[in-house]
């Protein structure tokens, strides 16, 4: 337990600026932010400040030597007003892998839940209630400590930072099986959410949209043979109505909404494999009609149909599909998230 | 060219508080920075002001996605106080690399080389003239601008920033070839010098030195087989009078002292290969005695001699020897550094 989070206000609130009806993903911030410092071997205890510019000194190592990881929540908001997490444990967990990864000092769990339904409740007022709103809650942590050599800092910041935001995709998505480039190597970062993740796949990705696609699907790094990750999603296929995603290795991220989705499946009587799931045997797929869905899933996502996928300049269309797993358990999910159904996972946990 | 790079000087010198004969490496700055933004577009003229803290936003997506790139290069002064730099241009070549790999704009040539030689005019006098030190210069860049988008950036900063040092290794050097981690996938970023290639070194590194090395000799990441390059440094061995080093590819830096060193190897009659090196290779050229050397070439660490390799456990210690290609190699590297002898290479550039 983290005793009396200082809190400093903001003097003004930005709120009434912003037009919560047209929503981007993540470009809005709320009025304050919590902030942490890992100094002298301890975490200090989290405060509360008006959100704003951090100061780093130009030898900091976040600048050269990419100690930098983050987390991706979402708050939600139910009809009553109630403020709700998703398996928020999940992410501290996951924050604290990541951390170990990056030989970062890892984060006690009062510091990371207290600090979040501290900030949480009060910016409450900037949770969205439109349909496919949510607040954005993106905790990150990164090394202040300073120096030119390659070793890790001596100082470190945990900020929690909150973007009322829209849908992160709009339209159908389409997506490119990768043969050239890689995400992860084995033995690698790939399975924690380090910032350097991310900047690799840009260049790959911008490939892609030129090519007329909206992300790349990540393969193996060896042969590019197995089918891995989307940019920021797992990857689920529907082939002969058996829902199917790849086993989470040192390459992929453990996403919290894919586990959730498995259990899910479950519960729904879904068939579910989790295996390797090669190019080879989804093309085929395609070409013989027994692929009947892909899909992405993340929690900034959430659940995201794709609509058709290219590999070696080829465009394979998905059908249009009633009744289609990816609706269904799109709908299961965010029901729980926003408390609208019970949920008989205890994964809703209440802020306010 | 960039035309008159605008100086705001700083109000007082911090150059008489540094014991010039007691520098370690990377933790002593002067007092200027360059600093250059990239915004609507294009590049900025770079300017020079006082060394000081960077303030960013807190949705800047160096914190976030890892778009950050680094090069390291040195200043050396001669007996006459002439001020040179060692093949900049090559720096300024591999960061547009890393910046194209990274999907980050590349910077124009009179940028970096105007602002580079204008800052290092202006900071002559930090330049130590002691044996092993010299002024360390870290030209660096990175995401400034904000967003919780997975997607590169519309702004960029690029700084120079200036470290008197002393050596970078003290004492002998005793690596761990890697098993299990891995720095650098197929495809990947590997020889981009990219800050999330080195965070992701760290925790490996850090179970190494536990078990007494200091370095980690990286191994492909497919079967740990083949010799890669280590932290800082690409590698060379020396077997039955051959110099050898692994080719580079994508997952490995493209050093400039590497490359200079098989220069200057041809030119001086070593006989050097560059081929895959395996695991095995070097592990029984040890035990039958013909791997007479290995040492480390980097910018930072000049070209260190590796007195023991550690393999599944067991140990290898490297024979003393008389007249080492490392120590032959290092001086004739160092003296064209430090205009101490004939440069046939033209590698060194006059600054003032
Ligand atoms: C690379 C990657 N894969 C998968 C996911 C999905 O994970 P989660 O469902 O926990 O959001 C994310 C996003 O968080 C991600 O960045
Ligand atoms: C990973 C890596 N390999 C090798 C090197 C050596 O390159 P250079 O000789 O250009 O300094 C460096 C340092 O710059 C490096 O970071």
């Amino acid at each position: 337990m983290v005793n009396n989070i200082s809190v400093e206000k903001a003097a003004t609130s930005k709120i009434h600026n912003v037009d919560f009806d047209n929503l981007s993903f993540g470009n809005t911030f709320t009025d304050h932010m919590l902030v942490c410092d890992y100094e002298n071997g301890a975490w200090n205890s989290p405060k509360i400040v008006p959100y704003g510019p951090i100061a780093l000194e130009p030898s900091s190592k976040i600048f050269h030597y990419g100690q930098s990881i983050f987390e991706g929540m979402k708050a939600y908001k139910d009809e009553a007003d109630g403020v709700w997490l998703f398996r928020p444990l999940e992410n501290w967990k996951r924050l604290n892998k990541s951390a170990k990864r990056l030989a970062i000092p890892e984060l006690p769990e009062s510091h990371f839940m207290d600090g979040l339904t501290s900030l949480l409740r009060l910016e409450k007022d900037w949770i969205p209630k439109n349909p496919g709103s949510s607040l954005y809650v993106r905790p990150f942590m990164f090394a202040s400590g300073t120096g030119f050599h390659a070793s890790p800092a001596d100082k470190y910041k945990f900020i929690i930072a909150l973007a009322p935001s829209g849908a992160y995709f709009s339209g159908k998505v389409k997506v490119k099986i990768e043969e050239t480039y890689s995400r992860a190597a084995n033995g690698g970062v790939g399975y924690a959410k380090a910032g350097g993740n991310y900047a690799g796949q840009f260049y790959p990705t911008q490939l892609a949209v030129e090519e007329g696609y909206h992300q790349v699907i990540w393969t193996d790094d060896n042969n590019h043979e197995f089918i891995e990750e989307a940019g920021a999603m797992n990857v689920f296929v529907r082939i002969n109505d058996t829902l199917i995603t790849a086993p989470t290795n040192d390459r992929i991220l453990d996403g919290i909404t894919r586990k959730s989705i498995l259990d899910i499946a479950q519960a729904e009587g879904i068939p579910a494999e989790v295996r390797k799931i090669s190019v080879k045997e989804v093309v085929e797929a395609a070409k013989n009609g027994s692929l009947q869905e892909m899909f992405g899933a993340g929690t900034a996502a959430v659940v995201s149909p794709i609509a058709a996928f290219g590999y070696k300049g080829v465009d394979y269309e998905l059908p249009e599909i009633q009744n289609s797993y990816a609706s269904q358990l799109k709908k299961r999910i965010t029901d729980i998230q926003y408390n609208r159904a019970e949920d008989s996972f205890g994964w809703r946990f209440k802020v306010s």
